[in-house]
């Protein structure tokens, strides 16, 4: 199967992994379950699901197995969306095309909707042969040592020059946690050893950047049409990013150097890790 | 040990463990991170520990293994009062007798502060011995067909006259839920059969919703002081309770009853079940 052929086939299986996962909106309370579904349905590129997928390649792991801790990823990244739109947060009226969750709802279920999806990821992968240590890695990487903790870094971020360093130790956070547990849970999923899992953990290390460095990028050039939510935000609200740090051309520079050295943590792999090489070519050439 | 002196040392070894459990306030991100210690430490009556720990002591179940889901429960519950708080929510700015997080700190770190405990909770459960299967009862309890549903079908509820079957539905949701799942962690980690289990199901039911009657007679006759939290404020908000539903006299009379049945239900534990009994006393005194 070719690249892109893949990658419309695991979107396929984890939209319709996601439907099934999600409660009915039929079910009560209602109206929260319409709005859960109304954010985690229908959009998003599904960049974590496919680094789980191709992670658990690498080890041979059944799709099917690897659905559920794929979108097990998928829920926690979703309930960080919808809870970064709120006003207190970012104050962002458009995600993946549509009004935002608080837009569309309102504020306090937007916020409920952030609260049940992150106990829905935990449930799905918990009912769904999940592992303690896999259950472990996924609330790590959520937690205030990752993903929350992230935010938190880029809150007090704000209006602030940063250094280098300073921004990579939150992008670290704030994306990478997150992209590094999708990867650590396809290879769990594999059956993966400890080195094996080392040398992915390098590889998602870098990958994780380049996807912040490249998201950078493309919110300082493309539009809002293209992105399908707000072209230029971070420049508007004064946030610190690759480009307003390095300048666009050294960020796509930048953004090569990651891509070779995610590749080269992959070396050993061979071809069985193709459908990961292949992702941080897609990652790297959104931006060119 | 009597039972005040056995319920003054469960709350003392649940802050002990809480203050363990929590990341120090010196790691960073620190402002997020002392946060975090402020809504979970030095405060609360910890009922859903007591309950956690009452339950394991039916099986016998060691106090050092009992902290561990207690401490899960209780950060669940943290993170809801957090939230629950919030201006888009309640918008309350006394709890435990202190500011509420957002008021201390500041809306943002308010919301991350709930978003990174409840993943402590699921970290603190999943690095610690806790199986899969009680991971599962936390998240069911935790989601939207529990603790956060509760919250959205009180939402849906403000300034609406329901019936008592529907305020009961409400509560079966928004309390009733982490309660149960405090009694069947406790009882899952005493290794609790199902019959055993089920019976213990039907005494938490009960217990959860006195519970919640008796919260709503205190809401209407205790004082801010005593209450360490706004007090009158179901009222103030046009929110149906059991008072403003049943009056206060018929409200302590279905009181009484939930704890007969409650109590009814750990018959056949006999003097094993000597701890939940005197919980479901105490539980039920404080609104004499």
């Amino acid at each position: 199967m070719d690249f892109r052929s893949w990658m419309s086939a695991v979107q396929a299986r984890t939209e319709s992994a996601l439907q099934r996962l999600l409660p009915a909106a039929t079910a009560a309370p209602s109206r929260l379950h319409a709005a859960m579904r109304y954010s985690a349905l229908g959009g998003g590129k599904r960049v974590r699901p496919l680094l789980c997928h191709a992670a658990g390649a690498v080890f041979g792991a059944d799709a099917e197995r690897l659905d559920i801790p794929a979108c097990a990823v998928e829920l926690i990244h979703v309930y960080s969306l919808v809870h970064d739109d709120l006003p207190c947060m970012d104050d962002d009226v458009l995600r993946r095309g549509k009004p935002t969750c608080h837009v569309e709802y309102d504020e306090a279920t937007a916020l409920l909707v952030g609260d049940a999806l992150q106990a829905l990821a935990f449930q799905v992968l918990a009912e769904h042969g999940g592992s303690a240590a896999m259950l472990a890695t996924l609330a790590q990487a959520a937690g205030s040592r990752g993903m929350a903790g992230g935010q938190a870094i880029d809150l007090a971020a704000v209006g602030k020059a940063l250094t280098l360093a300073e921004l990579e130790f939150m992008h670290i956070h704030k994306t990478g946690a997150l992209i590094r547990a999708a990867v650590a849970l396809g290879a769990q999923t594999g059956g993966a050893d400890g080195e094996s899992q080392r040398r992915l953990g390098q590889f998602a290390a870098r990958a994780g950047l380049l996807f912040q460095v490249v998201d950078d990028i493309l919110d300082a050039e493309a539009s809002t049409a293209t992105l399908g939510k707000t072209a230029g935000k971070d420049a508007a609200q004064n946030k610190p990013t690759y480009v307003s740090l390095l300048g666009i051309g050294r960020a796509k520079e930048m953004a090569a150097e990651l891509r070779t050295e995610a590749k080269s943590a992959l070396a050993d792999f061979g071809a069985r890790a193709e459908r990961l090489a292949q992702l941080t070519d897609y990652i790297t050439e959104r931006s060119f």
